[in-house]
C-alpha cells in the first residue's frame, strides 16, 4: 500500500505549468517551497506533525508510466519531446522536514523543498494531501490522549473513516499520538501497533442467548475474553451473565479480562458495573466504554466519576469530526535569479495572515537548560548562525510588540535533511520510535500550551534580519500596488 | 489502486469470531446482514448511495496471503488446520445492492449480504468503510449541485482530503453527484471525469510581474487561459492585467476563457470584475470563484447577485466538513436454524432507533404513474409479492400513525443482484452512466424532500407482515429482558 506510484495524484494546473516552464526553458531554475499551516485546529495550541514516511515513499516512487504520459498529453496537448522529459522524471532535489511526532505551531515551515521549479510543482497536491491528513488526525488523537492520560486508549474508527487510507494511516497517527491499541488488523501489522477488540452484537444474536455467546468467547479465549454486555439489557442481563462467566472462568483458574459498554449512559452504567463486579469479587475485571467519544466527552465522563479503564474511540477520532481538515499550504518563498543567486519572493495578501514569509529559512526550538521545557521557536534566515547565539529575543505573546531577552538555553534545529540532491539521507524511524519521540516533545511543552480550550499562545519569533526582509518586501509590493 | 487485496482491512474481532465459529463447526451456517443508516446527514432529506464499484472490487480481490495468515495466527493463536481454511477463503455468497447514485433514506437496507457467517463477518469493516465514505461525499456534493443548478461546478479538494483515497474516490463521488470537472488528474483519468484547472500564486511569483505570468499562460494556451487575478490586488492589478491579456488574445483571434477570484469578498469582487470585463467588451470571459465554498455560501453568494459562472469547491466538499462521517451499520437480520430454515433475529435497544428490523427483506420504490415522481418507499418481507400489488398503504409522514392508501403506481425493486453464489451477475456501469442515473433519480424526488434545511420527511413504510413480525419479536425480547 505504501508503494503506489502517485505521479498523477496531482491537480491539473501543476503539470500544465511544468509544461509551460519547460517550453520557456525555465524548468531547471531552482526554487524553495515551504509547507506550513496558519492556525491551530480544534481551537487548540499545537499540531502534531505526521506523514513524513508516506511523503518519503511518495517521492521515492514518483514516476510517469506510459499510460500516465499518454493521458497527460491528451489533457495538456504537449509536444512529443516533452514525453521524454516526463519519462525521465524523478526527484533530484532536497527535502528538509521536522520529524514525525514533532509538536509544531502556526507559520512554521515544517517541510522545505529545494529543487527545480519543474519538480517542486508536481509534488504540491500529494505532499499537502498526506501532511494535512496525517497531521490533523495525529493532533486530534494527541488531544484525546491528554484527556485520558492514564487510561488505555483503543482506536477503532475504520468503518467510519473517509476511505481505506484514512482508516489505515489514521490508525498509525493514533498510535504515534499515544493510543495503545488498534482494532484495525492491516495497520496493526504494517505499523507494528498492538491489536485488540472484543465482540459485536451480531455475535450475541448468532447464539440462542447472551450467556451462550459469552461462554463461546470464554471457552476459546479464557485469558483474553472481553464481553459486550449491552445487547439486551446491560444491568439485568449483560452484567449478571458476565459475572456468571467470570466465576466459571475463575473456577478453571482464569480471569475475565473486561466488559464493554457501548450504549446507554456510560457514566451511570460504568459505575453500576464497577460496583456489581467489585461486589462479586471481580475487581480485576476492566471496563471498556465506547460510543461517540472524543476528548470532551472523555473529560465529562471522568469528571462524573465514570469507571472506565479503557476508552474505545471511533468516528470522532478517525475523522477529526470537530474540524475535519487542516489547512497546510505549500508556498514559493525563493527562486534563483538570472545570475543563479537565490532571491526571496513574497505573496502579499489583504489578509495579513495570508502574506507569505520570504526566503530560505531555518526553524529552531529554544529549550531552557534548567527546566528542559520549550521557551519558544525561532525562525531565521538560513545563513544566520543561530546555534551559536547565547542570547535571543523571543516575542512576548501577551504583547507581541515586545520581546523577552532569553539566555541559558539550548538551540535545537528542527528541520532534518531527508533528501539531499535526490538521495535519501534519513533513516525512517519505526512507528514506536516516533511515538516515543512525540511523547518526549509533549513533555517539553508547558501545560499552558496544551490546554484543550483557550490555551496560552506559544511564542514563534522571526529573527530581526528575517523580519526586516519581510517588512521591506511588503513595502516594495505596496509601492507596486499603488502604481 | 482499485485492485488492492484488503483481507486484513478488518477489525480484529471479526476474524476472531470467524475462528470461534469454525472451531464450533458453525462457520457454514447461513446468515443475512443488512447495511443501512439511521439518520440523514447535514440535516438534509436524503443520502446518495455510492461505493458499490469499490465494494465489488473488494469482494473480487479479497483473499489471505501467507503473510496475512501468519500475522493473524500470531494475533489470534489459532490451530494449524485453520490456516488452510483462510488460504481457501473467497466470497461464495450473494450480495444485493441499490445502484450507485440511488437516492436512499433512513432505515432502508441498501446492501444485503446472504452468505455463511464466516464470510459475512469478514466484510463488515471494509464494506462500511467504503459505503460510508463514498455515500457521505456524494450526498454532500449533491447538495452543492442543488445550490448551484446552472453553474459549472469544479471539484478541487485533494490537498485537504483525508488521505489519497479520500481525494480519489471523493472526486468520483463529486462527479456522480453532478459536478462537471475535477482538478485531480488520477481520478479524471480512471473515472473518465473531465479535468480542468487554472494557475496558482506561485506561478505569478515565479515571474517578475503578474502581467508576464498571464502572458506565459495565454501564449501557451490561447484558447484555454484562466487567470488567477488576486495575487497582488484584484481590482487594481489582476483585473486590468487580465483585460490587457484578453485584448492581446483578441487581436490574435483568441478569447480569454476565464478569470479566477480566490480571496477577498467574492460577491463584491465578482460584480466589480463582471462590470469591468463587460465594459471592456469581454462579456464572454467567465468568472470562477473559490474559497471555502459549500452549499450555504453558494446560496448566499447567489442571493447577493455574485457574478460567478463557475464555483470551485475544495475543503468543505471533499471532507463533508459540516458532518464528516455517515453512520451506516451492518446488522445481522436472519440466520439459519438447525433445520436449515432462515429465521429472523433482532437486536432490541433502549434507543428505539437502534432496534434492528428483522429478516430478509426487499426494498421497493412506489412511483406515481402520472407524475413519475416517487410517492414513497416500501419495505416488505422477501416473499411478499409487492410487485403485483395495485394498492399500497404508505405512512403519512405528517402523522406516522396514519397510512395513505395509494393506487395507480409503478413498483420498482431497488436491490439489484450483484453476486449470486459468489459469481458476479452485475455489469458495473461507467461513472457517466451512474451520474446520469443519479440525475434521473433526483428528478423523481419532489422538491420538498430536497430542501437543504428542514426538508419534508420522505415516506418509508414497512409492510404489515414485516411490522407485525418486528413488534412480535420486540415483545418476545421484552419478556426475556424482564426475567
Amino acid at each position: 500500500m505504501l508503494h503506489r506510484n502517485l505521479a498523477l495524484h496531482t491537480d491539473l494546473y501543476l503539470p500544465r505549468w511544468m509544461y509551460i516552464y519547460w517550453k520557456q526553458g525555465r524548468h531547471h531554475e531552482k526554487v524553495v517551497f515551504d509547507l506550513y499551516y496558519r492556525s491551530n485546529p480544534f481551537s487548540g495550541g499545537y499540531v502534531v506533525f505526521a506523514g513524513l514516511e508516506n511523503i518519503v515513499h511518495y517521492l521515492e516512487n514518483v514516476s510517469f508510466t506510459e499510460a500516465d504520459i499518454a493521458y497527460l498529453k491528451e489533457q495538456l496537448g504537449f509536444e512529443d519531446e516533452f514525453e521524454d522529459v516526463l519519462r525521465n522524471f524523478k526527484f533530484t532535489g532536497s527535502l528538509y522536514s521536522v520529524r514525525e511526532g514533532e509538536v509544531i505551531f502556526p507559520h512554521e515551515q515544517v517541510v522545505r523543498i529545494e529543487s527545480t521549479i519543474f519538480e517542486a510543482k508536481l509534488f504540491q497536491t500529494a505532499l499537502l494531501n498526506i501532511a494535512n491528513h496525517e497531521s490533523l488526525i495525529a493532533t486530534k488523537y494527541a488531544r484525546i490522549r491528554q484527556a485520558a492520560p492514564n487510561e488505555t486508549l483503543l482506536e477503532g474508527g475504520a468503518r467510519r473513516a473517509q476511505g481505506v487510507d484514512a482508516a489505515y494511516y489514521g490508525t498509525r497517527a493514533a498510535y504515534i499520538a499515544g493510543f495503545d491499541v488498534t482494532s484495525l488488523v492491516s495497520a496493526g501489522r504494517d505499523f507494528d501497533v498492538p491489536t485488540g477488540g472484543t465482540m459485536e452484537h451480531a455475535d450475541i444474536q448468532f447464539h440462542d442467548d447472551e450467556l451462550s455467546a459469552f461462554r463461546s468467547f470464554a471457552e476459546m479465549y479464557p485469558d483474553n475474553t472481553s464481553l459486550l454486555i449491552d445487547t439486551y439489557d446491560t444491568l439485568k442481563s449483560g452484567l449478571p451473565n458476565a459475572i456468571t462467566v467470570a466465576k466459571e472462568l475463575e473456577a478453571k483458574g482464569h480471569r475475565l479480562k473486561s466488559v464493554r459498554l457501548d450504549s446507554g449512559d456510560l457514566a451511570y452504567l460504568s459505575k453500576r458495573a464497577r460496583k456489581a463486579l467489585n461486589e462479586a469479587g471481580l475487581d480485576y475485571v476492566k471496563i471498556v466504554v465506547s460510543g461517540d467519544l472524543d476528548e470532551y466527552v472523555i473529560q465529562d465522563l471522568r469528571m462524573q466519576g465514570a469507571e472506565a479503564d479503557t476508552f474505545l474511540v471511533g468516528t470522532r477520532g478517525i475523522t477529526a469530526y470537530e474540524q475535519p481538515a487542516l489547512g497546510m499550504v505549500y508556498k514559493l518563498v525563493a527562486r534563483e535569479d538570472e545570475s543563479g543567486e537565490l532571491k526571496p519572493v513574497i505573496k502579499v495578501s489583504s489578509s495579513k495572515v495570508k502574506t507569505t514569509t520570504p526566503h530560505k529559512k531555518e526553524l529552531y526550538r529554544i529549550i531552557d537548560n534548567e527546566t528542559k521545557k520549550f521557551k519558544g521557536d525561532y525562525i531565521a534566515l538560513a545563513d544566520e548562525p543561530v546555534e551559536s547565539y547565547t542570547e535571543i529575543d523571543l516575542i512576548d505573546v501577551r504583547d507581541p510588540a515586545f520581546k523577552i531577552k532569553t539566555r541559558n538555553f539550548n538551540v535545537k534545529r528542527l528541520l532534518q535533511p531527508i533528501f539531499l540532491d535526490g538521495k535519501r539521507v534519513y533513516d525512517l524511524p519505526s512507528t514506536s520510535e516516533i511515538r516515543a519521540y512525540h511523547h518526549e516533545q509533549m513533555n517539553g511543552l508547558w501545560e499552558e500550551y496544551k490546554r484543550l480550550r483557550l490555551p496560552e499562545v506559544y511564542s514563534v519569533t522571526f529573527s530581526k534580519p528575517l523580519w526586516d526582509l519581510k517588512l521591506q518586501m511588503i513595502r516594495n509590493t505596496r509601492i507596486f500596488k499603488e502604481v
